[in-house]
C-alpha cells in the first residue's frame, strides 16, 4: 500500500464510480458518522468530479443519540425529525444517489442502557423512507471506514492500518486494476444468481452444528446479486465489499432452528451465541449468550421484526471470509459467510412486488418492517440445499464450497 | 478551573439554561462543526435534563464545503438544500430554540480559492430562514468551543488550556456563581441601552485613526442587549459572552470612513486592515491590505450587503477585551469593542417592523440583506458620541470609557 490518502482515494473512486456509480448532474447524500469524515471528504471531491451537482453529507452522533436514549421522553424515542424524512423523499423526487458510511468506532456503546428504550429509539418512518427509496429510484452504496475504535474491536488494539489492509483486501484495491477486477467478481456473482434462479428450487435448507432450518421460496421469486439497478436504469453496487447472492424467502415459511456463527453488532450492542427457532415462518424463541434482551425486544419491534426478509449465500472463497477476520460490522460479516435476515423483504426478489402496500406484500409472503438485520449462519461446517418442489434436494454449498453447477459450467 | 469535563458540564449548562433558556418540552436544535463535538454532546445532555423532547444536532463539514467551492456546477454554488431550510422553518413553526456553536479551527481554509466562487457559496434562502426564526419565536445563542486550530490561530501554538481560560474568563465562568454573575452583568447592559433610548439621538458619531463616521438613527429605534426575547416571551441570551449595546442604524444615513481595528475572519478567509467608505449609507469604497478581493465580492453580495445592519457599543471594561486577546472569531472581538455590521437590520429595533417584506423594510431604512456581518472599529483611540437632532455632540464613549450617564446614576 502507498499513502493513506492515495488510499483513500482510490477507496474512494471505487465508491463513487463503481458503488454508487454517480451520474453525471446526480445529487450525492452521504450518511456518514463522525469519525468518517476523512472518507466523506474524499468522496465529496471524487462525487464532484464526476460531476455531481451537490454533495451533502449528513454526520450522525452516536453519542448524541445515547444521551436521547438515555433521557429523551418515551415518546420521541422512536421520532424520525420530518427534515431527515424529506432529504431522503427529495433525494428519490430528484432521482439522486446515496453513499451510507460504516464502521462503528464504539459498537458497545448502548449496550449498558435499558434494551427496551434502545429498541424503541429506531427511526421507523426515516427506515421506511430509506427502503423506498433505494428500492426505487435512487442508485446507492454501503461502505466502510476503518477508525481507532473500530480496529480496537477487532484486533484489540487500534491497528488502523492492519484494518486498511483488511478492508483493501475484501475490496480488492489490493488488485493492480481495481475497477476490473470488480467487473469480474460482479460477473461470477451473476451466473450464481443466474444458477439460482435456473433451478427454480421451492425451499433451501441449512444443516449444521445448531442449525437445522428449511425455508420457503415464492414460485417466481429471483435471486440476484448487489448489482442492481435503480428504477431510473443505473447500475450500481449496492455493497463493497459484496459476495453474496441473495434474495427474500416466503415469509410464512421457515421452520427449523438457526445458530449464529457470528456476532452481531448491532445498534450499541453486540450480540454474541444468537439462536432462534422459527415456526410458520415466525421466530417463536430467541436465545443469545449476550445482549439476549435486547435481541428479544429487537425481534418484537414490529409484525415483520419476527419474520425472515433475506437468504444469501456465500461460499468460502469470499475474500471476506479469506482474511479470517471477524470485523463486527455487517457489511463485512455478511460477505464472510451465508446469512439471514429478518425484517424487510427486497421488491426486487418478487416480480411485480413494487409499490405493493404493506397488505399487499403480507398478503404475497414478501416481509415487511421497518428494520431488516443480517445474522451470519454460515460456515464450512454448515451445509446448503435447494429443495425442488418434488422434495429432491441439489446441494449448493458443500463444506463451504459452491457446488451448484453454473450455466458457462454447464454449457462447456 | 477544575477538570475539562466539569468546565464543559459548566459550559453547557451556561448555554442551555442562560444562553438558550430552553423551556421544558421544546426541541433544541443544534448546529455545530465536526470539532465541537464534546460540546454538542454536553449540551445534548444538559438539554434532556432540562426537558428537551428532542435534541437535533447537524454538524457542518467545512472540508466538503471546500470540495463544493472548488468543483460544484457554479448554479449550485449558493443552493440551499431545503431540508435544511425546512429544518429550521419547522422548528419556527414549533417554537423551539436554537443553539450554534461556533469557534473556526481553520479559519483560512479557502483563502487560496477564488474569491467570487467563495462569496457566492453563500446558502442565501437557508441564512434568510435563520435570520426569520431567531427575529421571532425561537430563543436562540451562540457560544464558542475551542479548539486545537482555533487556539493555533490565536495563540500560534495549540494551546487548548489558554484558549479555555480565555473563555471562561469572557463568559464569567470563572465566577464562583456564573449564572448570578450572568443575571448582574445583563442587569448593566441593561441599564446602557435604557439610557440610549432615553437619549433620543438623531445620529452617532465615531471618531479615531482613520474613523471619522456619522450614521443616521431611526427616531423611534431601539437600543437594546443581548438579552432578547422570542415573539412566544421566552427571554434569552443570544450571544456568550456578550459585552454590547445595539442597534440597527437607518440604512439610508451612514457617511464617512472607518478604519477595521481588528482582523475579521469570515468566509474561510481573513481580512485584515479593512477600511471602507460609507456615502447615503453605502459603502462606496472597500479596501483592505490583506483579503480585499473576498471582502469586495462579499459586499456586493446583495443589495443590502453594502449597507449598515448594526450600530453597536462595547466600553473597554468589556471582559472580552480585557482578556488582551485577538480571537479571530466575531462572537469574541465583537464584544472585545465597538463595531458596526454590514447585512441584515434587527426587527427588534424599529417598533413596528416584525413581518414587513424586503421593500417596505427598505422603504422604512431597515437594511435587509441575506448577510449581516460585524467588524470591529472601536479602540480606546476611537471616541463616540450621540448627535441630538438639534446637532449637539454628548459623549457616549471616551477613551474606552462609558460616559453616558446611565438611569440609576442619575437618580443618585
Amino acid at each position: 500500500m502507498t499513502s493513506v490518502s492515495a488510499v483513500l482515494e482510490a477507496y474512494a473512486r471505487l465508491a463513487v464510480r463503481i458503488g454508487v456509480n454517480l451520474q453525471p448532474g446526480q445529487r450525492l447524500a452521504v450518511n456518514a458518522m463522525l469519525v468518517h469524515a476523512p472518507l466523506a471528504r474524499a468522496v465529496a471531491a471524487e462525487a464532484y468530479a464526476a460531476g455531481a451537482s451537490y454533495v451533502d453529507v449528513y454526520y450522525s452522533d452516536p453519542h448524541v443519540r445515547r444521551a436521547h436514549i438515555e433521557a429523551a421522553p418515551s415518546e420521541t424515542l422512536g421520532w424520525s425529525p420530518p427534515w431527515r424524512v424529506e432529504r431522503l423523499e427529495r433525494l428519490g423526487e430528484d432521482r439522486g444517489a446515496l453513499l451510507a458510511i460504516v464502521g462503528d468506532p464504539e459498537p458497545l456503546l448502548f449496550a449498558d442502557l435499558d434494551a427496551q428504550r434502545v429498541s424503541s429509539a429506531r427511526m421507523r418512518q426515516l427506515t421506511e423512507t430509506s427502503h423506498r427509496i433505494t428500492d426505487g429510484p435512487v442508485n446507492w452504496s454501503i461502505v466502510a471506514y476503518p477508525s481507532e475504535g473500530w480496529a480496537q474491536t477487532v484486533f484489540g488494539e487500534p491497528d488502523v492500518d492492519r484494518l486498511w489492509e483488511a478492508i483493501a483486501v475484501a475490496t480488492r484495491l489490493d488488485e493492480p486494476d481495481p475497477v476490473a477486477a470488480w467487473h469480474e467478481h460482479l460477473e461470477r456473482l451473476g451466473q450464481r444468481s443466474d444458477a439460482l434462479n435456473a433451478s427454480r428450487f421451492d425451499a433451501i435448507r441449512y444443516r449444521g452444528p445448531g442449525t437445522d432450518i428449511l425455508v420457503g421460496l415464492h414460485p417466481d421469486g429471483r435471486w440476484f446479486s448487489a448489482r442492481e439497478s435503480s428504477t431510473g436504469g443505473v447500475p450500481f453496487v449496492a455493497n463493497m465489499p459484496t459476495e453474496e447472492v441473495f434474495t427474500s424467502p416466503d415469509a410464512r415459511r421457515a421452520d427449523g432452528t438457526v445458530a449464529a456463527t457470528y456476532p452481531l453488532a448491532l445498534q450499541g450492542n453486540i450480540i454474541r451465541g444468537l439462536r432462534m427457532r422459527f415456526e410458520g415462518g415466525r421466530a417463536v424463541e430467541v436465545h443469545a449468550d449476550e445482549g439476549e434482551e435486547f435481541m428479544r425486544a429487537y425481534v418484537a419491534s414490529d409484525d415483520g421484526a419476527a419474520r425472515l426478509g433475506e437468504l444469501a449465500l456465500v461460499d468460502r472463497e469470499s475474500r471476506v471470509g479469506r482474511t479470517g477476520i471477524v470485523f463486527y460490522e455487517t457489511l463485512f460479516d455478511e460477505n464472510a459467510t451465508s446469512h439471514i435476515a429478518i425484517g424487510y423483504g427486497f421488491v426486487q426478489a418478487l416480480p411485480g412486488a413494487e409499490g405493493l402496500s404493506e397488505e399487499e406484500r403480507h398478503a404475497r409472503g414478501l416481509n415487511f418492517s421497518s428494520l431488516h438485520t443480517d445474522f451470519m449462519i454460515g460456515s464450512p461446517e454448515v451445509d446448503v440445499w435447494g429443495v425442488a418442489a418434488s422434495g429432491t434436494e441439489v446441494p449448493i454449498l458443500s463444506g463451504g464450497d459452491w457446488v451448484l453447477p453454473l450455466a458457462r459450467e454447464k454449457a462447456a
